[in-house]
């Protein structure tokens, strides 16, 4: 490779709100999003929220001569929403669904039927290999009472380990998507600090774009104000993160958002604002010092953060465990009570009223058994995303103890991935 | 590394049949277990169908001086069932769960309950790193009619695209556990051309055990005669598979298994027989060359394997939509019956019988909704594993069209793990 090797990577990203029969003018936007991409030509275009299978074909049709590749995952019942558009070939493709996201009964909100899930793509460019990542977590309904907060550490645990263990031969990782976390929330900490990638917004050299590097602002007609009045400037959730792995530097030249309507200021693509980042990447040697943003092990934010996470991991494993026991205390007064019933029907009692109570008693233990036997699995995943927290905590502090010349091989591997060209 | 450098690996395997209340003689047989491996004293024990996490627990304690390290991949409503003991410190874990299981409705097989995975262990042995996996695959009920094919088609496609995800870094891969199938079954052709991975009792230099390395064999006094008929030596399900991925070349000295008793001849330790491994991993230089069993992609057997698997899928996805449409009429039907109950209950006729039926069809409604939202989850995970496996099979295709010059690296890198000692 020449030693001023340099590459450039223009990368999209959108959280497309692509409800079908809910989402304000659905079709419009995604035709105005394909022209839109079409005209801009990115190397890449990650894409969150297209639900419907057909707004994907449509949108694969439209962008074919400039996007000759693309992939749609699907996952759940209604699907991942994730998809892919991009200049060049999709050498490979996977994905990991979530263990946990949410819960069936809320039917309202959705996110357990649609699968959210990451999905990888590795692309090989000018003979570098790039792992190229997109992800939408479970949404934010209530910050003051977070019912989701534990399922949503899980995921960005699950997001970081998956990044981890299936990137170790990338020369570069790339992270978009709408990760629902606001940049000081313990899930996006949590992601940064065990993978060591970097917010493209803090590390741009030119930002261009909304308030605060906001994804979510009051000027977009198709938010629900009501929900960002604590933030008047509106929320960051969208990202795009990345690193250099091995042998190679990236920086980002220039990051621009949306500002609450189209490029060409005319209605909004989307409730969200787009990412639009230029990336460069350039050849590095090797260096085994951990970059100054990021100390030692010993000293570095990564031990706090993983105890914070195994912390509200424990108060999620307490609470799906309650959950469980709560419903199994229903299940037996359900049964109790059809034992009774079915003495009233055998006694030729109140026949009606007894058989109709029966029945629903019947879909009471039922659908409550449903529901203990969830959180039963519930409680499984998180104690396993708690374990794996556990030992990489227990890893580090061996580390701490030993100092920093015994160090073990898993936190060199760790901070070799710490390698951003200074700005 | 010094050139002569030579590790030796003792491996061990058994699906402990475990469940517990069903299981005969569960705690005797882990007692047994327990005393085996300790005297025994293996690199690395990998176990399946520990259903019970206080058998785990049990075993840690028991094994603790010889295994120091020890991990339990908890998934599902009921758990994996798997677990590791190691001799070695573990360095890294994750696990990938199955996205297809079964189905929930088919409660007396319980597959879906227990969350089958595949469990990712990362070990730093002399310098090298291993991956050890350790899987069980949805089981085969019925031969001649089996349900789960295109289930567990997609299982072993998910594991093999894991290992292809999470190994490009590693020394060498050691796969061990009860896959469900027989040696020359569609999965397990796919599992071994994708990975590159050689099965230890083909390539052993020295085996001892049942007749054709039989894991379940009609000499054990727990297996199922009945269903062992139609194969008079017995069937080989379980396997310890493994490669070496850069630089090193590995091979299988001695393959061991049980014979329908304990080690020791007494009452067997499970319904399946144990392997023992010796595995002896050498250094060797890199080499591009194909090795002599693998011929480059456009003779491999990888393209008709992988257009074999399409085809099972294609069918899976066919009786999916199929289920997902006959449960959509039954839903139809049942809300019309809903509608005729409700004018009848109205109308003051046959109330008691008619409150009665209403339940039910809503009963009927709600349970069947579930069903259809299972289908076409079920849908969607084919598809996904059909469009991963279409597109591997285009890209073998355009290596076929290109000649062996042009193989995408993709292959390359493929056929980079096919290298073994020759015997």
């Amino acid at each position: 490779m020449k030693p001023h090797f340099s590459l450039r990577l223009r990368v999209f990203n959108l959280n497309c709100w692509g409800i079908p029969y809910l989402s304000k003018h659905r079709a419009d936007r995604m035709k105005r999003l394909g022209d839109f991409l079409n005209v801009e030509s990115f190397d890449l275009a990650l894409l969150e929220e297209v639900w419907s299978e057909q707004d994907f074909q449509y949108l694969r049709q439209k962008l074919l001569p400039t996007y000759p590749a693309a992939h749609y995952f699907r996952s759940g019942i209604i699907g991942s929403g994730l998809c892919v558009f991009s200049k060049h070939p999709i050498q490979e493709f996977t994905q990991h669904v979530y263990t946990l996201n949410g819960y069936p009964y809320m039917v309202h909100h959705g996110d357990w039927f649609s699968g959210k899930a990451v999905g990888l793509l590795v692309f090989h460019l000018s003979g570098l290999v790039l792992n190229a990542y997109v992800t939408h977590l479970h949404a934010e309904y209530n910050r003051q009472k977070d019912i989701y907060l534990a399922h949503r550490v899980a995921q960005a645990w699950e997001l970081a380990h998956f990044i981890h263990h299936t990137s170790k031969k990338a020369d570069m990782v790339l992270l978009c998507g709408d990760l629902n976390l606001h940049p000081k929330d313990l899930g996006f900490r949590l992601l940064k600090e065990w993978t060591g990638l970097h917010d493209a917004y803090l590390e741009t050299q030119d930002f261009k774009g909304s308030e605060e590097g906001c994804t979510m602002v009051p000027e977009n007609c198709y938010v629900n104000q009501q929900e960002l009045e604590p933030f008047p400037c509106g929320i960051r959730i969208d990202y795009v993160l990345y690193k250099a792995v091995s042998g190679f530097c990236i920086s980002c030249k220039t990051l621009k958002t949306t500002t609450g309507h189209d490029p060409h200021s005319g209605t909004p693509l989307s409730d969200h604002e787009a990412l639009m980042a230029t990336l460069c990447v350039r050849h590095s040697p090797p260096q085994h010092n951990p970059s100054p943003t990021h100390g030692p092990v010993e000293r570095s934010p990564l031990i706090s953060v993983l105890r914070e996470a195994c912390t509200e991991l424990d108060l999620g494993v307490a609470q799906a465990r309650w959950w469980a026991t709560f419903a199994s205390y229903v299940i037996g007064l359900g049964l109790l009570f059809l034992a009774v019933l079915s003495a009233l029907v055998a006694e030729g009692g109140i026949r009606e009223i007894a058989i109709l109570l029966w029945t629903l008693s019947v879909g009471l233990v039922l659908g409550v058994g449903a529901v203990y036997l969830f959180h039963l699995q519930e409680a499984k995943g998180l104690c396993r995303a708690r374990a794996e927290l556990q030992h990489v905590l227990g890893r580090a502090r061996e580390a701490q103890n030993l100092g920093p010349e015994f160090k073990p091989a898993l936190f060199l591997e760790h901070q070799e991935g710490y390698r951003t060209e200074d700005q």
